[in-house]
């Protein structure tokens, strides 16, 4: 498609970022602060890329042509070493070239190239392609693209880094057209520099890229089997549920190297031409077969598996394992507050700022969802996926006024409807009483109060007495919400007690997993080209070939146990690892959440009670087939096994392998 | 800029995504699934907005004109009721109409338009701009494009979902050119989808917009100062390192809300036009100072304070505090892995794959080598940031291979200066003596083994047997690498035992900081309006006004004690928060993280002995200023306070406050 990548005979062009004519300034360009962010972006790549950069300014002296005094059109500006002609103080010039213009009373320069040795510098360097932005779009910026294409260079103009005067309206919508009939292309910083939350291929670890080459090297593409699985439940857990395929799913589908990330490659020096031309072709290709997300599992089974070309299916290694670990850790943390809430109150996800970074605050609010939870905080979750959002007030809101009453009452007018009043910002009876004073003020303009939350304390005390003074106050329509470093103990406790609140804002214990903050996970080797492979490290050691869960429910549904057994074998129960991928693309079109989180919500009905408490119960039971425990044995005789003897039988690694489990 | 979000009026159109056309297909077109996944989301943004979607098929009888067999140009293809005239398993057509076209034996028809009722059917709905993609560029697209244009549609060519046949070379270039001369703009995903990471605006919570127009509604958009702090250290940590400044100072920049978030808000129906068209010029303007990165800091110091009004430096609340969150968590981590190092070792990232999402990765990367560490394995962090790259090789291409000699020679073929061989998949050392048998060998084709790598089992007791056996081998110049589940603990028993390690790969403990997951940290109201202002709930008070951390240090350097003090108190010693931002603008260009990395060893240097235990030591002394003592004080008898009582005297708070730090 479009290539906007920079590269040798290319140079950017910063046309007049001066103080004068930024916000504050005697000529000030409207917004024309607004394209120094992305100027600096700009500047960064090309200084990446050792390419050229020049900036333009104008160096007018006191009695300036150009000037109001001298007859001109304009106010003094950029009059030479004052403040005014400075360039941005926030504009990173480093190595960029200066290029003064109109330096004397009488010549006037709209382009960097009148008067100036711009075009003698720009074919010294050997450039050929000047990316332009900078200021004002409808003068000095215009003229500047005027005379590059007349001096046969070929403009691309960044669009998201200019802006116009508009002394007369439409002079913005006229220059912009010109420019283009001029044969200019435009583009923003999207597509020229590398953005680290639009990457795929390079979130990844170095070693996928130098086992990548190697595997071309010896031409060993014959398809691999990797299966992705938990090795040790956490402590005090008796299940996991399976989450994050459909990211993964996504991540295959279009996984690509763009121009922006080979270049970056390239940039390393560390890969030749011939491998960099081969990952410019790169796309999945494998078969990927996967538990439905919302699926229970347990210690050893495999969640996910890959068949691929091996190079294919080790390069997706890190980016597929980041995705499912930590949509597993929160769904799984997220069933368990699901399960201590007995459905007697509401969850809401309030997680995203302490999340880890912006992906995991969305995963998390998808995570939690779909194995239960009844919305989020996260605006963002809504507009992506549809989740329900909640939200409530901040103590800050309460502080910025004169008095709680004041805070209260005015949250209302602006939220009639929906309004939740916070409680806790200095003490939790006496806003309570405020609450009931407002409440019957309040209901003569028409307004309701939903609800009311509580965040700190012993909650579930000041929850009975809240409840108390509001239900003697004729309030029972008030709700009360609890939220404050809440978790699935803390939640069961409120269910237990029969404490009555009847909603819980669950935050960084549930988005960090704070009890088991990252899983024994791995993705492992289980077969190449046909052969069955199994690590054996110590305490690490992997079951080899291609398997399948096959899952033993009673007449009520209830599961009773689970046997671990090779992919093409025929064993009693249902096979939770079903196709999703085939060549590269997907057996159907994405999976709802919420058919997946009505999923989940069967898999949670029919774990044994026993699971179902939040401490470690009698393990589930998960069996080796008897077909896997004799390929076992056979891999470790193998030759390719390093002709290491057996330490020991095959039924001991086994023994050894589920002891944790049994 | 561009608008190209859909909205009433605009229609999506899907050309022919029929498996006959599709790989695998009797009339493939190269390369035509890998426009699927771009139309599921286009498809899916046109569901989200009830906004029409068509869908066009090839519908052809058996003897169809345009088969070879009856004279036309190509092979049977898309015959009615077949698999071949099957849409895409994939492609999502929920709510589609589909359009079939060509359904005679002697009709035939490239354009969705020809002899279909597509224009009425558009019309009825309103339609008077289309967004186009599908197969094939040169064929069908284009003479759909064509009619589309001539019977008064605006078209909207989607360049990323759509592949050309190229019977004829150039036969693409020529239907683009056309296009685009017909008048057609082009978009992608990006211009047309709301990206989840790319959104800026929209990661937030709920409150933050409702309590935002609550406060437009009241006019109350005077100054208000919030400061980002630590309340407690976590157990066993004796300081905590700054970090996120930079990635959040870049979020305060470029913050605004795209049309595509805008109408996302407005689809959930909860903002009146008049707000939305608020936040549509919606830019931070407020001041910032903070910590350099780097910087060392203690429970209650505020790292960032923002100043700015009201509903701004509210709104900005969850994502400041997502960023900083993490990035103090990281380099805290980091920093104590470093001082555990005690010099003798490089300390590489490597949890890229279980850092929560893949921000959290990329973050993890930044954090880590700016507290000291020597690199990262995560290939993102050197384009975006330049850090060091490290790598070696995975346990499955020791597996893939048929022996580990083999697997070890190739990889250094492939890689001849830059190896490292991991010992542990089968045997440790039988894998060494691989190693030295093979080291002979290979210096014959000018290749030199550069390391090995452990990583299970007792790695210390490993590695100084595997030291022995390379020395006595002779070679000494093989270094050795550890990895899998190191924390500072582990690496300072490495050093204290003088195990002859040279550099630890640290991963998930380091980016999940296991022992700590969450900091105590908030992100307070100090003043509003020039009024300061405290929060009294139970355990999270805090101290009122815009505040400044003082810091003294002896005649070498190290650091003695802080005082906490009033912004514009002049105490004795250093003062750490620095101004970044005025009036949204930054003071100066973005600093390198080269230059915070100098200032965090330097930090490092200077902390006391004691506090460079990884054991919890006597709290470093913070104490507070008399003029803070005496504004708290202040504060607790003012009428918003709700008129409550003090609950005691103004000292014991303070005490009670620093209770845990001394």
């Amino acid at each position: 498609m479009k290539d906007l990548t920079p590269q040798p005979g290319d140079a950017l062009l910063i046309v007049d970022l001066q103080n004068d004519f930024l916000p504050g300034g005697s000529l000030a360009v409207p917004d024309g602060d607004q394209v120094i962010a992305p100027l600096n972006r700009y500047a960064e790549t090309f200084r990446q890329k050792s390419l050229p950069i020049f900036a333009s300014r104008d160096w007018h002296p006191e009695h300036h042509c150009s000037f109001e005094k001298q007859g001109g059109p304009w106010p003094p500006h950029c009059i030479q070493n004052t403040e005014g002609a400075d360039f941005a103080q926030e504009l990173n010039l480093a190595e960029a070239t200066v290029i003064s213009k109109a330096e004397t009373e009488e010549a006037d320069a709209y382009s960097a190239f009148q008067g100036t040795d711009l075009d003698r510098q720009l074919k010294a360097c050997g450039v050929r392609r000047l990316f332009i932005g900078g200021l004002a779009t409808d003068y000095c910026v215009l003229n500047t693209v005027r005379d590059a294409v007349k001096n046969t260079y070929e403009v691309i103009l960044l669009e998201d880094a200019i802006r116009a005067a508009n002394v007369n309206a439409g002079d913005e919508a006229r220059a912009l057209s010109e420019m283009r009939n001029l044969g200019c292309r435009s583009a923003t910083v999207q597509d020229v520099c590398l953005d680290p939350l639009q990457t795929n291929a390079l979130l990844t670890d170095l070693y996928q890229l130098t086992m990548y080459k190697s595997y071309l090297d010896q031409e060993m593409t014959r398809p691999a089997v990797f299966e992705f699985f938990v090795r040790d439940l956490p402590s005090r857990r008796n299940f996991l549920m399976c989450a994050g395929v459909e990211p993964v799913l996504r991540y295959l589908e279009t996984l690509r190297f763009s121009p922006q990330e080979l270049d970056a490659l390239k940039r390393s020096g560390r890969f030749t031409d011939e491998f960099l031309d081969h990952l410019q072709g790169f796309r999945f290709t494998g078969d990927v077969d996967a538990m439905p997300e919302g699926t229970v599992f347990f210690s050893n089974e495999p969640v996910l598996r890959i068949t691929a070309p091996m190079p294919e299916a080790q390069f997706v290694e890190t980016r597929v394992i980041n995705l499912l670990h930590y949509s597993i850790l929160v769904a799984s943390k997220a069933a368990r507050c699901v399960l201590a809430a007995r459905g007697k109150a509401h969850l809401v996800d309030f997680g995203l700022r302490r999340a880890h970074g912006a992906e995991a605050g969305w995963l998390a609010a998808r995570s939690a969802y779909l194995a239960g939870f009844d919305g989020t905080a996260t605006v963002l979750a809504e507009a992506t996926d549809g989740i329900p959002l909640y939200g409530t007030m901040a103590h800050s809101y309460v502080q910025a006024h004169n008095s709680e009453e004041e805070a209260f009452r005015e949250f209302c007018r602006s939220w009639p409807q929906n309004n939740v009043l916070l409680l806790d910002t200095y003490d939790v009876m006496r806003a309570t009483e405020i609450v009931i004073k407002l409440s019957g003020k309040l209901k003569k303009e028409g307004i309701r109060i939903r609800g009311v939350r509580l965040d700190s304390g012993d909650m579930q005390a000041q929850a009975l007495e809240v409840r108390k003074r509001l239900d003697e106050a004729g309030l029972q329509h008030i709700k009360i919400f609890a939220s404050g470093n809440l978790d699935e103990h803390e939640i069961a406790q409120y269910a237990a007690n029969s404490i009555p609140v009847e909603g819980f804002g669950v935050g960084t214990r549930l988005v960090v997993s704070d009890d088991a903050p990252f899983l024994e996970c791995a993705y492992k080797l289980q077969e190449y080209d046909g052969k069955p492979r199994r690590k054996r490290s110590t305490g690490k050691a992997t079951l080899p070939g291609a398997k399948q869960v096959f899952r033993s429910q009673d007449a009520h549904g209830q599961f009773t146990g689970d046997h671990l057994g090779l992919a093409d074998e025929k064993l009693e129960g249902e096979t939770l690892l079903a196709p999703m991928m085939r060549g590269g693309r997907r057996l159907r079109p994405p999976v709802s959440l919420q058919a997946q989180r009505t999923h989940a919500a069967r898999q949670l009905q029919s774990l044994p009670e026993s699971l179902r408490s939040l401490d470690a119960a009698e393990p589930y039971p998960v069996a080796v087939s008897e077909a896997l425990q004799a390929l076992t044995h056979k891999v470790d005789t193998q030759p390719y096994a390093s002709g290491m003897g057996l330490n020991g039988s095959v039924f001991r690694m086994i023994a050894d392998f589920f002891r944790k489990a049994f």
